[in-house]
């Protein structure tokens, strides 16, 4: 994974003749606005992607890298992953299979549903529905697309890095991204290398890549909590680990409290309306888990909006 | 009204030290992701400005603009502009009373209160809350903002259309506005003058402008519907119905589904929270009430999101 992947990623996204991936706005900000004293704070706005978070750029990507046989293309995963599958399947006019566990909520299911998919309901947790859709995949023979430990997946997320640094002009201090599998902050410190201080943010309970560092290894970690929707992968992917190793400058953890202060903070503050995942960049600042220098500009990746917004009230 | 006075509320809020005003984000989309047949639109995301609206421009631009005595500022409004004025006043460290009806809902007084305001719940409706407004401005001498009818809130909005214009490197082909009393308009058609076609469009149920091109001079309108908290304004300013005169092509009005369809797809196709105000221009493009030509690039003005984000649930 390196910045040559990364450029082929952002080429064929560009030259796609349906311009499915967006071009998302970046916002800088004066740091005063967000109570830092820091030159600028960027906001990446990317939960405007289409699908609703930055997992469209991968999916897509993927699915544009490969043949896509008769049967189409499968993934277990009732979040964001399979939201992006779906919609990445329907743009390409392709079949779409989506294996979520029992657990899955029924408006996520409706919205995979709506997206065109077959939905497969089935096994009590993730790990379940993975080893149905795997065993289905060998059956059918379609494509599969995993939620981050692909490289067309993570190369496609490193393109939202690409992006940022055109549209700023320059290369920010510092940037901070929320990890799961650790797909999104490996394609952007594949792109960064260390140009930037790329800061790995975690909900103290989903702490995959805190855990690893900790351990010098990936390890399975519980994960629960406000933002387990879409960081509560188990463990940090092979491909997110072997570039955190080089190219990931810190890994913080934050408290509950203050992911739910930070997203109720950018929808009453800044109109934003994100999922938990999306606040932890603002939830380091806030809680001082990440301090600016005063001249520094620092990145927050605002990844995703796959949220109720009755829970914003 | 013209450039010029755009030109100085620019200069003044960019050599503002607080930096209160946002520079929002402009976003360019390829007219398919919409739906249209046409070149580009422009997404202005006005809504993501201090206070939630477009407002703060004008209002903070008339604070700036004039000494403010020790009684502070005043305003008779229980929608954006109140809020508006409400945030410049605690940005300048100045005192603040907001006059709202007694149908004002309590979120809205709640959110005043927040904001530091002095709230006077008086009178059935707007016209009894402004009136008790105007009455106690004799007494206090305090400085007075209007919602949309003085020249330096007016110069203020069109602050938005130069930032645009700056942003997106040229002129849109079309500009689309939503109208309560005019001064977003007023201020967006002053500044482009007729390098883009303004197009001022309004709920069927709160008809300022049209009405009184129908009339040929402004007239009361009844008022209600969806849009109505900020559209509501019972007739159009003077200083837009003059700028309308010279520089606003059309007048458009939508149904209320069609504005409220609009809102929801915001809502679930791009991720913009906003309230129906801001929607005019999406259902517009999708009711083909206005149907841009096909090298068109047309902009939508996105100009508010104070709302419960329950209702879009």
């Amino acid at each position: 994974m390196d910045r040559h992947a990364i450029e082929l990623a952002a080429a064929r996204l560009r030259d796609d003749g349906r311009r499915f991936i967006r071009r998302t706005p970046l916002w800088p900000l004066p740091g005063a606005a967000l109570g830092v004293d820091c030159r600028e704070v960027w906001l990446k706005l990317e939960h405007l992607q289409v699908s609703g978070s930055f997992k469209a750029r991968g999916m897509y990507n993927r699915l544009l890298a490969h043949p896509i046989p008769a049967s189409g293309v499968i993934v277990a995963s009732g979040g964001n992953a399979g939201i992006a599958t779906a919609a990445a399947a329907r743009a390409l006019g392709v079949k779409c299979e989506v294996f979520v566990p029992t657990v899955s909520s029924a408006a996520k299911q409706r919205k995979l549903r709506e997206l065109g998919a077959d939905v497969v309901v089935t096994g009590a947790a993730y790990a379940d529905a993975l080893e149905a859709c795997l065993a289905r995949q060998r059956e059918t023979g379609a494509l599969l697309t995993h939620a981050y430990d692909q490289p067309e997946v993570v190369a496609g997320a490193g393109t939202l890095a690409l992006e940022m640094e055109e549209q700023g002009g320059r290369t920010p201090e510092a940037v901070l991204v929320s990890v799961g599998g650790g797909g999104l902050i490996a394609g952007i410190a594949a792109w960064f290398e260390q140009r930037s201080r790329v800061i790995a943010l975690e909900p103290e309970l989903a702490p995959t890549l805190y855990r690893a560092r900790q351990a010098g290894a990936p390890v399975d970690v519980a994960v629960s909590g406000i933002a387990a929707d879409s960081l509560g992968a188990r463990r940090i992917g092979a491909i997110a680990w072997d570039v955190a190793a080089r190219h990931v400058a810190d890994a913080v953890l934050l408290p509950e409290e203050a992911i739910r202060a930070a997203q109720l903070a950018l929808w009453k503050e800044f109109k934003l309306a994100v999922e938990p995942a999306a606040a932890l960049g603002l939830a380091a600042l806030q809680t001082r888990a990440y301090v600016p220098r005063q001249g520094e500009t620092v990145a927050l990746i605002v990844c995703g909006a796959n949220l109720d917004p009755g829970t914003l009230s």
